[in-house]
């Protein structure tokens, strides 16, 4: 019966999330049951979308949730052997039991780094390939700007729009970010908003305006891209970053979208789950050829849970922020 | 050779549009030329939708644009002739010379008032029809919510919503609209949020939430709207003539549409012209059947079309705004 430590939240933060704001918890972990799996994580997410959890959602004095990689080391059920490799939303904790529910095995590509199945090849690069393809409608060489292009799923949305002969322009927030999406990336346009005023840098970086804006960050960079839309344009909502922390994040030009008829919708990945065939088909291709790069970030120990969601809010990031819990 | 009296925009309204912001003027208009008609206006429409084009796209100095309905007095082209009626954009003047292009023959149906073709049964009741069953996507018995729900569009949409057995809450600014929505066209609920704040009046409203929002306000319309929508609501934008006068209208919580999958559309009935077809054979049916119902106020004479305007901002009028000039 291992002891497993796990991260609870036991205060829900008041703007950006804060040290005092969790716990480190270690609790006795039962054995398997009839029908359950013992299931030892390797390693967890931490992603922007977890912020709004943490002021609604997420249960204060309990282990929080987030999506997690992990290996069953014990097993009373027939659909998971000893040594499989399964998915949950069970992170934030070292052990758990669980039934049959909430777990998707997982098999390896051999020719790739397990950790892409956290990430570009997981439900962060499926989240980008349905928005931008499903939800945003892309068509081939239009008119793209992708907000937090840096981060994990950002890369991904700006890159498979770079693959569909679009012209691409990504924003992000440090020099270092920057010149990835440009030299390493190729990105058409790269802003930096902490430099230039993202109002200004869009309009410049845009003469033939936008057909899809891939919208990862509300406030000001919405509000930039909607002076930019062109008609019939579309605007795919994966997330609205710069009002995770301060509750709010006000958009004063959103009557623009009437006379160019333009369509915002909110999304999630299982809104096109029909398309993760495809999807994985396509993003393990564009990996090995190279057409699709991606950054890591990886702390080590469950003890740095906080540091990794606090450092996302925080952008020191790059790429896909993990934490190794065992290997 | 008739003289004719017609508005020009002098002055960008600064907020309010003003009487100071339009002059008359009357000028020579020569007779038709060979493939032209001379038409006298009967009546001309003065819509919320033509505030925006007063802040930019109306040029000063120039007679205004509108719809208007007009005569056929002398016709040198076998396209039209003397005595048909005909719909056009170019109200805001008694008289004009037109080539065929931008002319409709209207067909006035006889067991109608001819002015019903100016709204319910012209571009402004299409403007409803397709926006809540096309952009709305609109389903049999769902939760709807309509914003000036007592005026020329938002009442058209409310009582296509009540065709399709929708459980339909309206919103309205005096006691009087409110009265006529509740007694009169029979909405579930009606709201005056000039009486009760539009938040707390929407969310006792709507125990179900809101499967559609026809949208024709923004700012806190649109915020109160996005606390209750249902998984996979569809707000079709017609118009947010709250910050039509003040130039923005702050919305602070867009990230709602995020987890609930909301989709928001901006559209102008040019969106689904393959539809008006079905469109005049439904919407001529409901009135006959007084399953739709409609208000109408009438200014008398181009002098007072900048009155009827700024009475249409000040939302003086009940339905749709007309004003007549000649019988």
């Amino acid at each position: 019966m291992p002891s497993s430590r796990e991260i609870h939240l036991v205060r829900r933060p008041d703007g950006m999330p804060r040290p005092e704001d969790f716990a480190e918890v270690e609790t006795a972990v039962g054995d398997a049951a009839d029908g359950q799996v013992l299931v030892q994580n390797l390693y967890m997410s931490v992603d922007p979308a977890m912020r709004p959890r943490l002021t609604a959602g997420q249960a204060l004095n309990e282990a929080m949730m987030g999506g997690a990689l992990g290996r069953v080391v014990q097993s009373k059920t027939d659909a998971f052997a000893v040594g499989d490799l399964v998915t949950s939303r069970m992170g934030f904790r070292e052990y758990f039991v669980s039934g049959e529910k909430g777990l998707t095995r997982l098999t390896p590509d051999p020719d790739l780094p397990l950790t892409v199945h956290m990430h570009a090849l997981g439900m962060t690069g499926f989240t980008a390939y349905g928005g931008i393809l499903f939800i945003g409608q892309l068509k081939d060489g239009e008119q793209v700007f992708v907000s937090t292009a840096a981060g994990a799923v950002g890369s991904v949305a700006a890159q498979i729009a770079k693959i569909k002969d679009c012209y691409v322009v990504g924003s992000t927030g440090s020099a270092d970010k920057a010149a990835w999406l440009k030299d390493e990336v190729g990105l058409d346009a790269v802003i930096n908003y902490k430099e230039t005023p993202i109002r200004e840098a869009l309009e410049a970086a845009t003469p033939k305006g936008l057909d899809v804006y891939f919208e990862n960050v509300g406030g000001a960079h919405l509000e930039a891209a909607l002076r930019r839309m062109n008609t019939l344009g579309r605007i795919p909502v994966c997330g609205m970053i710069s009002g995770y922390n301060d509750g709010q994040s006000a958009v004063r030009n959103l009557s623009n979208i009437i006379y160019s008829r333009v369509m915002l919708r909110g999304f999630v990945g299982t809104d096109f789950m029909h398309l993760y065939g495809d999807f994985q088909r396509d993003m393990a291709g564009w990996l090995k050829d190279g057409k699709v790069k991606y950054q890591e970030t990886i702390l080590e120990g469950i003890d740095n849970a906080p540091a990794a969601m606090i450092g996302l809010m925080e952008g020191r990031n790059t790429g896909k922020m993990l934490v190794r819990l065992a290997s």
